[in-house]
């Protein structure tokens, strides 16, 4: 027990662990809305009035290569993620904080990119960049940006209020950013690298758009639930069933795959959009007399709804969701994959 | 110039090189009161009320050994440094949050022992942990923390309201961190580790107390211009002068010496009250009329404040520093040294 060591726990476990440590006048305050554990915090400072906080860390080798990104979309992605989180939230950003730990080996003009990368998304965001910090670092370098935003009437989206009967929902289309990575992943020589597409691709995994206006929408309709996909619809949804104790049917053959996804990775399309991760589009869930005021607000953002299917009572102990397919088979799915006739 | 690297530059010119990338709506926005350069940033969120945001990362190998610091004081000392921030600009800390990048061979012990120096701190200081992100590295460990805090009607304290005129004032009494670190730097057969002292001057450096309430009474009580002293008198009251555009001259027989630096460092006590760093205590300048009031104000706080000196006019380009002696004698003081009879 006492010599266990990080790598030998989860990260799920650590956090618990940890949070436990804090007294719970630091931990869950009266002013703390939602603390640890959803896409952002939320803190009471005045009344009707809320902050919501996000903060993320990309550290070179684990969360960018170099070699696989410049410096322009590694700094545009570092806030755009962030963003996403405030948006997951139905914020409105109001700025971020930069903190760069670097090695001092980096060239000036990199970090240069990297700040116009974080400039654009900024731009983008209506966001200010209000101070940092920059150290040296001994080990790799990374970038941890802190986003804040602000609510008002706690009028915001989390992950544990789903409901029985609600509609499930994604913004935009899915798939792009795993596939833009599977191609990085590629020998150099194959021949997909050099299509059309792959450009779309590599720059949904490089360059997402956090959708600050869609779930802004989301939550002046009256939308309770809703985070961002980070880790890929399978795993994120179960998230959502975690946290609101309850399960999911879904229409695998509706959800809304990208296009370019499709045209250069055929059979693995569905697969990419299940379980790939990174595309920062909402997810959320809403009740059905609600769909076509989301259908209308999502639309003045220039953003395309889908239902893909609705939440059920939960059944047993772990959340599950049971994917349908076109012609009435019915599948579990699991972050991941999913397995086939296991049936519900 | 292309191929000039992080480590052939200062971080002064860095950090203006990459502030200058991004687009002025980003960088200052009517929103932003202070953005980048004082010790935090303000941003208004509503009429009559600013949001204040610090931010500062703790990298292993070059802001802390864990030869030398144990994890529950590195946790304390983590928050306390972005605290002393806000004390620094009178606000009133709300929340913060956490980023840790890790390699994964910390043992969890140590981790939970880390916060529970957070949540020491963050008790001291009523301050909510809301959120953060673990993530793994594959260099040195480091430690993120962004505090924000609260303020009213913009009543703010920065580096750039020197007056002259002004009395210059630091709280508590200086060196005791910079001889803690001198003394985990000595043989460990130096008997001087062993005093009873020691314990005192290592727990300045440690444990340093945020003047929190302090901070928040000078700006209540109409005081302009503060600072928190992490680099050293002499090289912090240079960037009060530099942003304020003025000179000092200080009484150097004034400056409150910690009784524990006399007892060990004999001789060198005013050098490393002068010049040694991570006090965390407050610098600030205000008119004489004001005296009686700050006098007052911070002893309800349990605070001792010390006038040590008072702002001149600019007298060249660059600011400087008169340090007058007990027998009339006068020096220029420097960051890190004073050179004797440079008269003024």
């Amino acid at each position: 027990m006492t010599y266990e060591r990080v790598r030998d726990i989860s990260e799920f476990d650590l956090i618990r662990r940890l949070e436990a440590t804090l007294p719970a006048t630091v931990r869950n305050p009266p002013s703390v809305q939602i603390g640890i554990g959803d896409d952002a915090a939320v803190v009471s400072i005045s009344p009707g009035q809320q902050i919501v906080v996000t903060t993320d860390t990309l550290n070179e080798g684990v969360h960018f290569r170099l070699d696989w990104t410049d410096w322009t979309s590694l700094g545009y992605k570092a806030l755009a993620v962030n963003l996403s989180d405030l948006a997951a939230m139905g914020a409105t950003p109001v700025l971020a904080t930069i903190a760069l730990s670097l090695t001092g080996d980096e060239l000036v003009t990199d970090l240069v990119d990297c700040y116009r990368g974080v400039g654009r998304c900024a731009s983008f965001g209506q966001i200010a960049i209000a101070g940092g910090d920059i150290t040296r670092t001994p080990g790799a370098c990374s970038i941890t940006i802190t986003a804040i935003g602000e609510t008002r009437h706690n009028r915001v989206l989390t992950r544990s209020s789903a409901a029985v009967g609600d509609l499930i929902w994604v913004t935009g289309t899915l798939g792009a950013a795993a596939a833009g990575l599977a191609l990085l992943q590629m020998p150099a020589n194959d021949r997909r690298r050099a299509a059309t597409a792959a450009d779309i691709l590599r720059n949904a995994l490089h360059q997402p758009v956090p959708r600050i206006g869609a779930g802004r929408t989301l939550a002046a309709l009256g939308v309770h639930c809703a985070m961002d996909l980070s880790d890929g619809l399978s795993a994120d949804l179960g998230k959502i069933l975690a946290a609101s104790h309850v399960d999911a049917e879904i229409n695998l053959f509706d959800i809304p795959v990208s296009g370019a996804v499709h045209a250069l990775f055929r059979d693995q399309a569905l697969g990419l959009a299940l379980n790939g991760g990174e595309d920062y589009e909402l997810l959320f869930t809403a009740p059905d007399w609600m769909s076509t005021q989301i259908m209308e607000g999502l639309e003045l953002n220039g953003v395309r709804g889908t239902i893909i299917g609705h939440i059920t009572p939960r059944a047993g102990d772990a959340p599950r969701i049971v994917g349908n397919e076109r012609h009435g088979s019915r599948s579990v799915v699991r972050p991941g994959g999913f397995d086939h006739f296991q049936p519900g």
